[in-house]
C-alpha cells in the first residue's frame, strides 16, 4: 500500500493506494469519528463490493443507499434518494459518507455529504480508473442541472481516499484505457520520468498487474496534488490538467455525448495537441510519434473522427471556457514532460493542425 | 452609517447598517467583483424595495428573481427557480447574487450563492429585524427537507451585509416585536450596558427611530459575532445564543408552527429562563421582573400558554439539541448580561419552573 498525503487549503487528507484496501476495516476506522455510516454506491457497484465493504465497516450501524447507475442519473432528483437515506435512518452531524463508485457516485455523495446538515464526514472509495486518478483530488463535487453539466456543486475535501486496485478487475476494458489516458497525461504534462516509466510498464497496467496499478496511480494523484495546490483556482498552471481536453471535448460534442468516452475523446485531442506542438517546434516529430504509441499501446484512438472538418473542431471549441477575450487558449507540450497554456500561436498552424491527415500520419507509425 | 467588520475563519465582511442603505448604489459596488448581479427576493418584499435596489445597481446586467414567500416554500423546488433563473441568464462564476428579504430569502439565496458553479459572490440585503440581527452573522444558508428543517446547506459567508433600518418601516409591527425579543436577547447573555440603554430606547426603536435602531442591530450583530468568532463549531458558548428557545421551541410545537412567531416563543421561553435562573439563586426577583419589563414593552407575550402542563414541556424538549447523553442542558442567566449552558441544576428546580404561575407572576408587575 502506497500512502499520498494531499495538503489543500485548510485540511490535508490521505490517499491510500493498493490491492484489496476496501475490505480492511482499520483503514476506514482511521476516519470514521461517530458510529454511522451511510455507503452511497450504484446498482452496478453494489452486487460486485458493497459486501465487502459492510464487512469491513461492521463495527458501525449502517445505512447503504443504492441509487441507479450513469450520468443521467446525476440531478437532484437522485442527489435528493441520498437525503432521504440519511434523514430516514436519522443520521446526524456525526455521520460519515462512504462514496463506493465512479465520478459520478463520488461527485454526487461528496456533494450530498458537503450539504447534509451543513457538512459532514466524507470518505472516497473510487472503483474506475479515471475517478481514482481524476476525482481523488481537487474536491469538486456536485450534480448537473438541466441548463448545463457540473452547475450544482461545492468544493469539499474527503476526510480519506481508500483506491483499491483489485476493483479494476471488474472494470470494463475500455474503461481502463479511457483511465490510461488521464494516467498518460500527467507524464506529458509534467514529468517525462513516469512517461518512461509508463512506456515500460504499459503491458503491465493493461493486465492489471497490481503494483504496477498502484504506483501508476500514486503518481497521477500526486501530480495533480502538486498542479492543484499550485494553483486551486484553476488561474494558471491547474489548466494544464486539460491537455488534449479543448480537442477532446470538440469530439465528444460532435459525436455526441457517450458515442466517445472522455478518455477517449482526450487520447486523440491531445495527439492533436501534441501534433499542433510540433508544428511549433516545441517538440519533435519522435516527442510526438512517441505519445502516440504510448496512446495506441493503452488501447485508446489516437485519429479523430475523419467527417470533422476544421471548421466543425472551430464551432465546438469557440464556446470553451478556455476562451478568454475571445482569444483560443490551448494547452500544447513545450517540451516532453511541460505543458503550457497558451494564446500565442499562428492562426495558420491551429489550422493546419486541424486539417492534418492523423489516419496517415499514423499509418507511418505501423502497427504496434 | 455604522460599519462592523466580521472576521470569521478564512475571511472578514463588513456589515453595514444605517437608513436608506438599499439606494446607495457605491455600497454594493464595493463587493461586486463581475459585471452581472442576480437579486433574489419575494413577491411581498418586491413591490416595496425591489426597485430601489435595481436602481443602486443600474451599473450591472440584472437578473431579478421573485420567489413565493413563506418558510412553506423553503424547499429544493424553489431553490430551483434561483438556478433556473441565473442559468437562463448566462450568468457565470463571476456572477453576485443578491438576497433581498427576510430569512427564508437570504438562507435560500445564500445556499443557492454557495452552490451555483461551485460558488459566487454573494451580498446579504436583510429586511426583517430578525434577519438583521440573527442571520447577518454565522453564515448558515439552507433548505428544509420534508423530514426536517435546515436539513440541507451549507457554511458560507456573504461579501457583505447591508442592513437598510428604513425597510423595517414597512414590517408589520407583530415582527417588529419579534425581532426585537432576538435583541433583548444579547443584552440578557452577554451585555448589560446594552440592556440598560434598551430600556432607555424601547419606546424609540418601536416608533422606529432610525438611529436607535441603527445602534441596537450594531450592536446584536457586534454581539453575535464575538459569540461565534469564539465558538464556531457551537461547542460551547455560542449555545448561549439559544437563551429562552429550549422552553420557546416547546411552545412553538406545542402550538403548532407560526401560531406563535418565533421571537414571540423565545420571550415567553426567555421569561420562564429568567425564573429558573431566579429559583437557582442566580439573579434577583428584581433582575427577572426587570427583564420581563422590557419584553413587555417590545409587545411581545411573557406568559406561555396556559393549557400547556410541565408534561407538555418536558415532552417537546427531551428532542431539544441540547440534550446530551439524556442530560437535558438550559441556558440560564449567572448574572444579568451573563449566560451559562448548564445540566447541572435540581430537577425539582425545573419542574418549579414549568409549573409556576406566570400570569400571576406577570400580573404583581401591574401593566405597563
Amino acid at each position: 500500500m502506497q500512502t499520498l498525503h494531499v495538503d489543500l487549503a485548510d485540511r490535508s487528507y490521505p490517499i491510500y493506494v493498493g490491492a484489496g484496501l476496501i475490505s480492511q476495516g482499520e483503514l476506514f476506522a482511521r476516519h470514521v469519528a461517530g458510529k454511522k455510516v451511510a455507503i452511497v454506491t450504484n446498482e452496478t457497484i453494489a452486487p460486485l463490493y458493497l459486501e465487502s465493504v459492510q464487512r469491513a465497516l461492521a463495527a458501525y450501524a449502517q445505512t447503504a443507499i443504492v441509487l441507479p447507475d450513469g450520468e443521467a442519473f446525476k440531478t437532484w432528483e437522485t442527489l435528493q434518494l441520498i437525503f432521504d437515506g440519511l434523514l430516514s435512518a436519522r443520521h446526524d452531524r456525526r455521520c460519515t459518507v462512504i462514496a463506493l463508485g465512479g465520478g459520478v457516485i463520488g461527485d454526487m455523495a461528496g456533494f450530498a455529504a458537503a450539504c447534509y446538515q451543513r457538512g459532514v464526514d466524507f470518505i472516497q472509495v473510487p472503483t474506475t480508473l479515471l475517478s481514482q486518478v481524476d476525482s481523488s483530488v481537487g474536491g469538486k463535487t456536485g450534480i448537473n442541472h438541466p441548463l448545463g453539466k457540473n452547475m450544482i456543486g461545492a468544493f469539499y475535501q474527503p476526510n480519506a481516499v481508500l483506491i483499491d486496485t483489485s476493483t479494476l478487475t471488474t472494470l470494463p476494458p475500455r474503461e481502463l484505457s479511457a483511465g490510461l489516458a488521464e494516467v498518460i497525461k500527467y507524464g506529458l504534462i509534467c514529468d517525462e520520468g513516469f512517461l518512461a516509466w509508463l512506456e515500460e510498464h504499459m503491458d503491465a497496467l493493461r493486465s492489471l498487474d497490481q503494483q504496477a496499478l498502484t504506483y501508476a496511480i500514486e503518481q497521477s494523484c500526486a501530480a495533480k496534488a502538486r498542479i492543484v495546490g499550485a494553483d486551486e483556482r484553476e488561474a494558471g498552471v491547474r489548466a494544464t490538467l486539460n491537455l488534449g481536453h479543448t480537442f477532446g471535448h470538440a469530439i465528444e460534442t460532435h459525436k455526441g455525448y457517450g458515442a466517445w468516452l472522455h478518455g477517449e475523446a482526450v487520447s486523440a485531442g491531445t495527439v492533436m495537441a501534441l501534433e499542433m506542438s510540433r508544428r511549433l517546434g516545441w517538440i519533435s516529430t519522435e516527442d510526438r510519434d512517441r505519445g502516440i504509441r504510448l496512446f495506441q499501446r493503452a488501447g485508446l484512438p489516437v485519429v479523430p473522427p475523419e467527417e470533422m472538418t476544421p471548421a466543425d473542431f472551430l464551432q465546438h471549441m469557440a464556446v470553451d471556457k478556455k476562451v478568454l477575450d475571445g482569444q483560443l487558449r490551448l494547452v500544447l507540450l513545450r517540451r516532453m514532460g511541460e505543458a503550457v497554456v497558451t494564446a500565442d500561436y499562428p492562426d495558420e498552424t491551429l489550422h493546419a493542425t486541424l486539417s492534418a491527415n492523423y489516419r496517415a500520419l499514423v499509418g507511418q507509425l505501423g502497427e504496434q
